[in-house]
């Protein structure tokens, strides 16, 4: 070593560092942060000069033009927003939809020369403001000289010009301002930064060039403007529907979405791209991994938040955590669905709710959900996974899918229901409809997922004594029962099964699923042998509350005597198949002669169930049970949906807008016990915001009334939408329709 | 209202709840927890009785089978690990790879009677056990009852029997235990939990039915076993090497690589997918979105961990992750790439670190990079957004792809390195080397992303005053320039561009390109005339500190006289092309003749860019102009790699197993300043575990000797790796090649 000095001599660790460890910077990583928010701004510079000035400052500009007012044509009566489909918003700002020519108006200090004024209207989005990424454009007036937006002189008047502006079919999505730009030979003159110049630029399934494009007039007025929503459940066989106000136009609904969006950090780049727009806020609707909009909650205690069930509308959801910037307490899947389809409407991406009846969960593409029985037959609970949910909503938009080969644009699910594995993340689709029809579950996102969901098999096992477990029974028929949306126009519902399925049974039905098993999903193989013994379950309408009897009919298809060891569980389940509580446990032995017909009666005793009832009130039967002679397996199984008692409202007055009338609730509570802690919730849309009223008790039999003014805002067709919710009786609704004229 | 009870009074608010809000759950939802845990796990009864007992308790068992001993064969020398490929594992442990026979001795009280005797070995992973689930796997020795895993007795001796077990070829990858059982007529009596009994399955590319497969032996033994891996950097005219040590046998490491996948709560039974762990470990790399293993800082503020130029391997990172459970600082492209090399390895699935020269970076699928050039033709800084990376380091791992139709399986690109888009979380593939090449790019994961990557245009625009722009030149060859790994047995270069794209100008590659296009991935469409005058920079390699000439050729192919106004400019940049500072600028008016060439001399001075090094010494320049007579733009980018000094290791001794060796490192500071915080870290696959010393002061012109004993553990070829780096020097290599003999 040639200069043996002190420093040299190597200490093993190096001196701590002191203080707090800095935040770690990207600085070397990217040059610029990604613009994220539109809320930031930057603003451009009232002058912006092309040279430094000379010593004496700038010349006056006196001779150029100056612009005296801008006018944004803005009023919901006005032509922007009447053939923009966009007079409903409640906002004041002008708000129009992309690919479609809109009119601003900008009053000169004198009249406008063609030949030798310059001026240009420029579109600025989010922060650090670029051409080249589309958050930066600039409109001119004249046909030599025009960029991707295109613009053009509508009307000139005096001092006025009338300046026609289309914003390219693929623009960005959100907020805009506009400022008006005059070029001088020394810079570039600005009129200040004005708020009242703000416009939003939406998605615009009206022009064809747009990536949402619907060519179907009744599905976009159901689709893009209807704000009163149908949401189905209960069962297959005894459906029942919800009402939802949707309240996509209320004031402060469409920056709520804007600041989802926000929230998220997705980079203004992507926000005109509705397929990374859907996916995003599939991610951004529920509270896992990103402070989304809802916290799920399947517990049944709800003290801290709002029941899922007591939720009227999205209107108070959204708003609530715009201002609050934290999730909000609670939802369960049709709430976020619900919520998820404002977002959708309010941005202009057609889109509905759709309830799925038997839908197989968490299951990761695996076609197979699995019920595991005891080597005698009976059902073992420790070792069967509930996986499938009695219904599950998710959301359909509409939209081309230029990523993926034709034929697969259209219908796309998405589902902001956190769910366990949706690659990771608590998120899903967009999936193509016609690529799960088709058993294509390789193309993104998430299609296999949503395929097991109305595809999978349910599989009976029998578990020996050694572990080992046997398939002894496959149900094909049971998941995806049905597919329900509400039909456009009316409140009717519609059958959309034959959009996810081809019918049982048939060839295409079996190409479909050996396709999807090429691209992975796993099925049961084996065919165990069908019983000759049916057992049938009843459907049943009950009021809660009622005794019943549920009968069994065992038919026996063989030439012999059979005798069957049946098992009669009956559990209370969360709507998500989660068994709460077995309330019923009979295990008769059942003779049948050849080719006869036994019935099993069972009777069920209100006493039994209501102490363990959880929230939507369903009653899960299981009947299983082996042949003696043949050592088969029988199996049966049906959910039945209590029917809650109703609670009323009913309007009168003028039926007018801007005419006050009167809404008056009335509940009585049916039940020899009293109800504690009792929310009940009204809105109604176009005619009354969110309001609530709280009661801690209602006893047995006594009855309440509540009556509430309101002022109908606009004309149309629509609902007085009211919950009642309480921890003892969830989900109880009415509703009133009613048409407001001029 | 029928009974006013005071109760019934409502009041806008509830009351107030008291105390902290309780933790979400969510027990309606599911019925139980996904296991996600390869460290947690629940014992099995050690007598699991078929029914109650009787008054009396059960009779003794003395007649049944009693186990005495278990033999897992465990030891690197005996036939299971020889066979499986996984002796050089410094573990315990018994580790083998699926769907190929293991052996595993048992005795017995007494000799085992086949027609009598009934028992099973049992395999467990994770909590709550399940046959179903793959989590739970009993294995029997008699071929009239077989489950998932085949078993059966090799061989008898006394007491003893040999059983072979084959677990099946897709079975989850990761920790099990074993238990022995014997049925019994009360029930099943095991043995006890003896961490003794436990072992690792992992992935096998040996056997045809893992996904895994892959059917070339040397590739096995690079891209499996090699520890010591090259990685590329520098420029694609100057590369550069990097010794690594992946480690993957070493103690501990492949514990840890459970760890990283039980931290990121994967469901146990996804880890038998390589799809799933490939991409869930590529999110977990980096700390991003889930606290995984290393902290990205490009920033180049280092003091609070360790410089990512200094790393010699991944050992000490993987080991301080899972002792600390905290993200280990810090990290950049290729210490991602290395890292999740050796997690990949470790487990099985064969892997290997590619480097891509001018890899086009952040710009989600879309093919344009953008370079912003003023109306004179000088580059605009503010506006050109950084987003081509000098290099940058990505795996490859070999798997097939059954979600995917045929011909995407083999090669697939993951990523760990976060970058801003890929599908709203850092984390990239497994994409589909074949879907890139073909550009297949609507296939999952993440192939738009890679495509861009390697096939990304340079657009040079054009900025008027009026903020609009024109693409002035495109170049569609800079991108993607090289692509490079480590061939397989020897230490050379294997140049797999062609696997990612075809032959630029072919036919081919245009197809594939207008094919990516339609899956949405936007190119540039307009095509600028070419200037007639062409501009050459030329290669250079030089060393940090040097004075050097930059000599520009301009070509004029025109019959005319052309004249260049050029604008030259030299800047430090990282890596990842963020330019930090401009160190030289020169506009020269160059004025050629028809035909003609004409040479530029530009000196760049030592003491220019000194002051301003970044990390990785890469100095990049710049070229525009614009030609006087046509207005053409001309370009041309060059980076140079300053080489750095070198460090020196040299070794001496026996070169044998398990006798000490001497490794000497010598550096001499080249510099007229001193270096100070200077780390010198050592360590070499089978030699030498990760060692570092620190020295506060290196004057200059001095020099250090540090000497270090080490114990060979294992014959072959191997290399000591060691590294110098400090605040003012990074990236100082050196390395000695040796071969231990047995």
């Amino acid at each position: 070593m040639s200069d043996q000095g002190a420093s040299l001599i190597p200490s093993s660790a190096p001196p701590a560092p002191s203080g707090p460890p800095p935040k770690v910077t990207n600085h070397g990583r990217t040059s610029d942060p990604v613009a994220n928010s539109n809320s930031d701004s930057s603003d451009l510079l009232d002058f912006e000069p092309f040279s430094a000035p000379g010593p004496r400052g700038f010349p006056p500009l006196t001779e150029y033009l100056d612009i005296w007012e801008v006018d944004m044509m803005r009023k919901p009566t006005q032509t922007n927003k009447q053939q923009h489909h966009t007079s409903l918003f409640n906002s004041d700002y002008l708000i129009v939809r992309r690919g479609q020519e809109f009119e601003v108006k900008v009053v000169f200090n004198r009249p406008y020369k063609q030949a030798e004024d310059k001026f240009a209207l420029e579109f600025v989005i989010g922060s650090s403001p670029q051409y080249s990424k589309g958050t930066y454009i600039p409109v001119f007036p004249t046909e030599e000289r025009q960029s991707s937006w295109k613009g053009c002189i509508k009307n000139t008047l005096n001092n006025t010009i009338t300046m026609g502006i289309t914003p390219e079919a693929n623009c960005l999505v959100g907020k805009y301002h506009m400022y008006v730009a005059v070029m001088t030979p020394f810079g570039i003159r600005r009129t200040r930064r004005d708020d009242g110049r703000n416009l939003y630029i939406l998605f615009n399934p009206w022009v064809s060039d747009d990536a949402v494009f619907l060519d179907d007039e009744s599905e976009r007025q159901e689709c893009v403007m209807n704000e009163m929503g149908i949401i189905y459940h209960g069962a297959y066989d005894d459906i029942a529907e919800r009402n939802w106000n949707y309240g996509q136009f209320n004031y402060g609904v469409l920056d709520a979405c804007l600041y989802i969006m926000d929230r998220s950090q997705m980079p203004i780049t992507n926000r005109g791209d509705p397929i990374k727009v859907t996916r995003k806020a599939s991610a951004m609707l529920n509270s896992r991994d990103d402070d989304g909009v809802l916290v799920g909650n399947w517990s049944g205690e709800y003290t801290y938040g709002v029941a899922p069930t007591s939720w009227t509308g999205s209107t108070e959801i959204l708003l609530t955590y715009a201002s609050s910037k934290m999730p909000v307490c609670y939802a369960q899947c049709w709430v976020y669905a619900a919520v998820f389809n404002t977002f959708l409407r309010c941005l202009g991406i057609p889109s509905r709710v759709v309830t799925n009846y038997f839908s197989a969960h968490d299951n990761d593409g695996n076609l197979k959900t699995d019920i595991v029985l005891h080597d005698n037959g009976r059902i073992d609970r420790g070792r069967t996974r509930d996986s499938i949910w009695n219904y599950h909503c998710w959301n359909e938009c509409y939209m081309s899918r230029p990523d993926l080969p034709a034929g697969f644009g259209g219908w796309q699910v998405v589902d902001a229901t956190p769910q366990e594995t949706s690659d990771g993340m608590y998120r899903c689709g967009p999936a193509s409809v016609q690529a799960i029809k088709h058993g294509q579950t390789c193309f993104p996102f998430d299609a296999a997922f949503v395929f097991a969901e109305v595809n999978s098999d349910v599989v009976f096992y029998s578990r020996s004594k050694d572990g080992t477990m046997e398939p002894v029974k496959v149900n094909q028929t049971h998941v995806g029962r049905l597919v329900l949306t509400k039909s456009p126009g009316d409140e009717t519902r519609r059958d959309i099964t034959d959009q996810y399925k081809f019918p049982e049974g048939t060839k295409e039905e079996r190409t479909v699923l050996e396709k999807a098993e090429e691209y992975g999903c796993k099925r049961e193989k084996s065919n165990p042998p069908e019983a000759d013994v049916d057992l049938v379950l009843p459907s049943l309408e009950v009021r809660v509350g009622d005794d019943f009897e549920l009968s069994l009919e065992f038919v026996n298809r063989s030439n012999q005597r059979r005798t069957v060891d049946a098992y009669i569980s009956g559990s209370v389940v969360y709507y998500t198949g989660v068994t709460s509580s077995e309330f019923l446990f009979r295990d008769p032995t059942v003779k049948i002669g050849p080719n006869e017909g036994v019935k099993e009666v069972v009777d069920v005793e209100s006493r039994n169930y209501m102490k363990k009832l959880v929230e939507q009130s369903n009653l899960h039967f299981i009947v299983t049970g082996k042949v003696k002679e043949t050592g088969q397996i029988v199996t049966a199984m049906k959910v039945v949906t209590l029917h809650n008692p109703k609670i009323s409202v009913t309007v009168a007055g003028s039926n007018k807008v801007n005419e006050e009338m009167v809404a008056t609730v009335e509940f009585t509570n049916p039940f020899n016990f009293r109800l504690e802690g009792v929310y009940i919730r009204m809105e109604g849309p176009g005619i009354m915001l969110p309001k609530f009223k709280y009661y801690s008790l209602i006893p047995g039999g006594s009855s309440l009334t509540w009556t509430e003014f309101f002022t109908p805002e606009r004309a149309g067709s629509t609902r007085m939408i009211v919950t009642l919710d309480c921890p003892a009786l969830r989900q109880v609704h009415g509703q009133a329709p009613l048409v407001i004229n001029p």
